[in-house]
């Protein structure tokens, strides 16, 4: 029996190659089924109700920014934790049914952050076309692969290509050749994946009453404790302009002593604390910690602790 | 001659709304020519040219969160200051033609993000209905007021049926009645009004090589001057994953001592640091000040310093 | 067979007050032999050697500043710990042997440091008297004692009338009449008292390398987790001017969980820690906690992060 | 006609020793009148009254720490400044008359922590000697010139020799060989020497209201600016125990950005300051300054600020 994966769909979308490759690189690609779904909130509930054992869904862009559907989702409703963090670069290709030629396309179908990450190429290369906004990337290039459809091309991801029927009219046609993004790999709570010293652990935090200094303190918890924040982002909790909630991303794995004291000092001063998973980074890169912060020094920390609590001296 | 005014259009937008309460809360709204334009960035840049004194443009939401587009065409391009902010609550209405009944409704217009939060509405009232999504909430209410359109209402703003003639069928039909969006009117770089002593400070810092702390160490300019952020939001920079820029505002007024100070030592330690405006708070609250950074403190603490410095003890 | 305690003598020292005092208040002065020691480090040696139970020794007094003898001792040599400490007034008194009438006083022995604390009363009562100097206020009541010596009276504690058959011709001279000393009782190391909720917990800590910001970082330490200090010194290593090494008193006791981490964070940041011992305050203050400080929250945190560890969410 | 300079008596001691070396390396020496004060505060009040233009006075010893009576007599009273510092190494000598050989040597004179600096010298060289205490070394040295006295040899610095016509019987017979003292020379309050590069400010701060992290405020204060700091004392106020101010010495000069726009924060917080002087470092050490102090730093972000408060982007 096949193990389902659901993800941000529909089929074609950069989140299905995110999905494929990460499972390609678990060796758990032959026996999956992929299951796209229509929207973030519908791909995690899937996991929620146990149809899916994970969901493959975008939590933030180099170009755009978070993804805020994924951050609030994760952040309300029955928790579920991050397992693994793939990040792809953003490589945008120009799709049409077989027979189209570049000199054809005169209707380009595409999302509107994607057409945003095409201006300079379409001003170039399609001065006259007339781009038309779809709800995704893979929609286009389904709409593009319908005979009776009245669009010529679309852009999308070299995936939607191959899904759809589609060929390639030009590619890496974005305007930033480095764009990327990060998706998540999202399961129910369970216990981490043991850490590789080259670890994320994801948080919300949510500061009570808010008072002045109060995101200095939670800075100075991982400060003290030698961990570096790899991402931030404020988001409202619905209750009002300056109610917010922070998403963080921190160095280091939930089993180290640093990151787990630094989690008890969340749980204290914050109003809610929601463990959002520890897993491998995606570039391997390992923090630099400073003095006083390894596991090692930590215990021997403690077994000095537990000296002289003992009254030894 | 009249005075022009760009906002996020088209005609009938929350934003319009924003701007005609702001120009008549000051006594402007006589002489003044309003304009739509069709982005963020087309409304800044109408500024930018001089073709319009102001630009009014959403900046965040209670539900939504921030409104990216405007915080990133601030941050880059020619330079422009906040001059003023808007709070508005958030009151969607059910809009269709005159004649049209409730129980007449089956195709519903919207921008998703309004559909998303007037979800509860619609499942109990007009549960048989299909909602299709609009570029805004403006946008659908032009639709639906075209007859020969396909669609029986509209979601929008109270504004939008003035504007385009059409009657409520419901209104504060959102699920979250405190919901509120934060506008703010634009200019070009401009002597600040006088502060107030109920104002904000809006700042872009761009923190030079991603180094462990550099966040502690901008909140910290702040607070050890006694200054807190009323909002902090991270944004990419367009150079990969992992590479912010942070969007803030702070309470006080850049001619306020602990204010400029503070400036001067985010310059200090920012790779960069531009200053978006000091402008009164649309709630009029005023800071909590601790002891020593008021003006007067200030003024009296750089008075002793001069004597020292000068040998007078 | 009676219990040994060593003290700063010779006998009549307000050190042997001190000790009187603190067994008085423990009930165990009945079955207590008092030995006085001519130096801090004898009477520490004497417990270190086992000659003693304890030793009573003066920390710090309101206008003279910490006993440097002392601190140095504690913080060099085999380890022992602060068991108790003991508050008292400094209260002069003027003895002279039975006959002596105030007007026939010409020459008055003390100690340097109680002369300069009488200086306004002498100057007022005594104005043509010679001072000279003893090695303490307990030596020049010895002296004054002997009728083949050479001193019409003595300034020392009440104590040293009763020791050695004096008179008080005047009382409460001191200039001061709040000054009060600190003394400890110092015992081998041993497991602490239980927490009484008002407790203190004394600490040498060494910085390594002198880094910038080090003492900050110590600091922090404690800050970090609510904890206030009630004294903190400065001492030479011994290692050449700016080689300093910190002596402080923190509120708690190291069985408190707050106390306990931040002792964990201070031996793996610093050179050395060295734990002078928790025991509880003379003065019976309480500290007030901030949120998130207490035992029991702590215990919430640490049952939090085992459930997540375990991924039970 | 020759100026006055006041330093701790009697002739022959350290400081006076170091008030000759700071007079001679400044090329002051041959129209300087010396005179010796028997007490720091007498040789501060020297000054005060101007009967002298500067005092030399001890301030910290490497192995005995902090001269409280220095500390406490800059801290209160009529202001003084701090105008140059001399540390000198601690060179104990063993003088006699001449025609004494080291074998007659029985009784040795000297101030007690002398006595204790040398403590394994005397073990070794003399245990049969008996060491007695002198109110200094240089008292004990005069005591051994006189031939009526009852001492064979005195420990003195090297300059006590000189003074009172006596002769080494033994040089470098301190124990801790890196042993130094460092000294003051203290003017009334004058515009300080030009900024070297290489300066220190010394200040007394006194804290209001003891609250929790008072002194880590006022770390933050110098630590935000970039301020390091070579020494800290706590010092008591007299109020009781518990009630401090601190003395330190901060790297830099008062002249200079970063540490006025302190001395300003400090002013703002603390309940007084008192300023004793920016003067150049006996070391010659420069600070390792961290990007953004700098006063070419301070001075670009300043301009940048006018820049901006008056609207010019």
């Amino acid at each position: 029996m096949s193990t389902r994966y659901a993800y941000l769909g529909p089929r074609g979308t950069f989140t299905e190659a995110a999905l494929q490759a990460a499972l390609r690189a678990s060796g758990e690609d032959a026996g999956s089924e992929l299951v796209a779904s229509p929207t973030v909130g519908a791909a995690l509930d899937a996991v929620r109700r146990g149809d899916a054992r994970g969901a493959m869904v975008p939590l933030e862009n180099s170009v755009e920014g978070s993804v805020s559907a994924t951050l609030d989702e994760l952040a309300f409703g029955a928790p579920l934790v991050i397992v693994r963090e793939t990040q792809l670069p953003v490589t945008f290709e120009l799709l049409a049914r077989p027979g189209t030629e570049l000199t054809d396309v005169r209707r380009v179908a595409t999302h509107p952050h994607a057409e945003a990450q095409c201006r300079g190429w379409l001003a170039e290369h399609l001065p006259g076309a007339r781009v038309l906004p779809a709800s995704s990337t893979a929609a286009a290039a389904a709409a593009v692969a319908d005979p009776a459809g009245t669009y010529d091309a679309a852009i999308a991801a070299p995936l939607a290509g191959a899904v759809y029927g589609l060929r390639s009219l030009a590619s890496g046609i974005g305007d930033n050749t480095s764009a990327e993004t990060r998706f998540v790999l999202v399961a129910r709570p369970c216990e981490p994946a043991p850490a590789t010293g080259a670890d994320k652990t994801s948080l919300v935090l949510v500061i009570g009453q808010d008072h002045p200094g109060a995101l200095l303190e939670i800075l100075t918890e991982f400060a003290v404790r030698g961990i570096n924040l790899t991402r931030i982002e404020s988001r409202p909790t619905g209750g009002g302009i300056g109610d917010y909630f922070f998403s963080v991303d921190a160095e280091g794995h939930i089993d180290e002593a640093r990151v787990g004291e630094a989690l008890i000092g969340l749980h204290r001063i914050c109003a809610d604390v929601r463990y959002l998973g520890s897993y491998p980074r995606a570039d391997g890169a390992r923090p630099q910690l400073r003095r006083g912060v390894s596991d090692v020094e930590y215990a021997q920390a403690q077994a000095w602790l537990a000296r002289i609590r003992d009254g030894r001296a």
